[in-house]
């Protein structure tokens, strides 16, 4: 271990906790008490408590070979706070546990913990508690949310109705290229020092991958235009994959308009460089964490005039299915090909 | 893998995701939605929430060659209980995330979830949500409790003063005497088929390790009896090492008395068998999940009729320092050797 870096056996579990936490404020009048007891004390008297969580594994979510600790940090506190939104709530307390193993110095989780912490003061969310242990094999992150949400205004993914509109923020695809490019440059680096990967042109692919973000300016959009969507979630597993859990809990079918997917001119530029299906990785590469939902027809023209956010398509009766039209009118059966995590993997055990 | 199990990728993660929920009921009103969607949904207009988090790794926390999956479910449920008990509150929901490696077949994520409700259902207690992903290493269990509390009675480490007592529930060292039969037993029996082990007479060590439980009762006990504990926290690192926090954040002191320490004589039998002390055990193993609370001195008829809770000491003014006084009087600087389980390990990776 480089001699300018702390072993964690040097200052112990709570010498560490210490390290990491000693600087933390609140900055949410329902964050009673934080970092330092049994559990953190919080306070919603008035509003629903959305939870979610998330378990971040070293080799299956995510590559230290090229992913900075400190994207990695952030990108893990986000993917939580996307949860959150994706019910209509806003995020205001984590807690984080992390599963560190010996390659780790105090340094490197204080890297990862400050875009934690950097995450945290974009979107106002207070770090709250969690749990640090040894890890025999890679590094673990587990990161529960909590949020909270008017009651009469949560969204769940069942409230979908024939007729609705399909609507989704941003553009899509484009984290999915960016693990294209990463991994091509990683495995064209194997072996040679001081290889300069090339990014030039594909900047917003890498950032979509390494640093995502949270559509928080949607939900307060919407809120602004008075609009609470019928149902919502986040894209994570890819746009297939969500309008079928949509239209499954929903008992609906929908049509989605090829021409009408939003992708960014990079998230095209590498797809034909890759010789890859554009609008394949468009509906089924995951990480996007923009927002699809679905509003009554009476909001088509409030909803189209949000910057950011697209019509997509509509809600059908249940008996139509989930289809794809094409540019040129086929309709195509919705797959979930998706993100699968639970993907055999080998064991390094 | 035996013909008889299913493998994961056969059903795939919501495959899964739906063989291990679909037979949950949520018995809390403050669980307003639960598995299924991005969020838990919970409501707690008139109670503070509590908020604790754990994280379970295979080769760390537990080894799968003597715990049966059942059992590590239940445990892994349960120790999250005891942290909300810790600040006089009482569990309501759990989150369940858990990192999968490929040697596990369905039914063992079942049995292993099997435990996890057991628990649920015997302290009433809902599941609401998690996450499963698979994981290149060993399992990985990351739960996170959420509870409620009258605001007025909650319950910090930081509150203890001069002259209260120091109070423990049950009895100390036996989970950790559990552990060392455990590992010599599986020492013992390296290599050799249809070893059976020797527990005979040692049964409630093997369940202390196994199947510890959290003392829902106490709480509900202290509550009738009107006593509300100026500070708490659940015995999980060992004796001293809880002492040490509570005096720390209380900026006191304290005292307890070797002879006070409830000791189980199965502890005590197999100490001596080890060869090992047995008040260091009682102070230093870890793992008891019993509860260490002070009261005010007034309380001390009312608390000590009270089955299960023993008066072990007292707190003094901070600079009288934390000791514990031996049978002959010896005054003995109290030490958080605790359990460290940031202690370096092999990383097998």
């Amino acid at each position: 271990m480089d001699q300018k870096l702390t072993e964690i056996s040097q200052i112990g579990e709570f010498g560490l906790i210490d390290r990491l936490t000693s600087d933390l404020k609140t900055v949410n009048e329902s964050t009673l008490r934080s970092v330092g007891d049994d559990c953190a004390v919080l306070s919603y008297p008035k509003t629903d408590v959305l939870v979610s969580t998330d378990l971040l594994l070293e080799g299956v979510h995510f590559d230290l070979t090229y992913v900075p600790l400190k994207h990695l940090g952030y990108k893990s506190a986000v993917v939580n706070f996307s949860d959150i939104y994706a019910m209509n709530g806003r995020p205001r307390q984590i807690t984080v546990s992390l599963g560190i193993s010996k390659r780790f110095a105090v340094e490197h989780i204080e890297e990862l913990y400050s875009g934690i912490k950097l995450a945290c003061q974009i979107y106002g969310v207070d770090l709250v508690g969690g749990d640090t242990t040894s890890s025999r094999q890679g590094l673990v992150i587990s990161i529960t949310a909590i949020g909270e949400a008017e009651h009469s205004k949560v969204v769940s993914r069942d409230g979908a109705k024939d007729t609705d509109l399909i609507c989704v923020s941003g553009d899509l695809g484009a984290a999915y290229m960016g693990l294209q490019l990463l991994e091509r440059e990683k495995f064209a680096s194997a072996g040679q020092k001081d290889f300069q990967p090339d990014f030039s042109g594909k900047e917003y692919l890498v950032e979509r991958q390494l640093k995502p973000e949270a559509r928080k300016d949607i939900i307060e959009e919407l809120d602004k235009a008075g609009i609470v969507p019928t149902s919502m979630m986040d894209v994570s597993d890819g746009l297939s994959s969500e309008l079928l859990h949509i239209c499954k809990q929903s008992n609906t079918g929908c049509r989605v308009y090829e021409d009408r997917i939003p992708i960014d001119y990079q998230t095209a530029l590498m797809a034909e460089e890759l010789n890859m299906n554009l609008v394949t990785a468009a509906l089924n590469g995951g990480e996007d964490y923009e927002l699809l939902f679905t509003v009554p027809l009476h909001c088509h023209d409030n909803v189209s005039k949000i910057p950011g956010i697209k019509v997509i398509g509509h809600i059908t009766k249940p008996d139509l299915g989930c289809a794809l039209i094409t540019r040129d009118g086929t309709e195509i059966p919705l797959k979930a090909q998706g993100f699968n995590h639970m993907a055999p993997v080998e064991e390094t055990k």
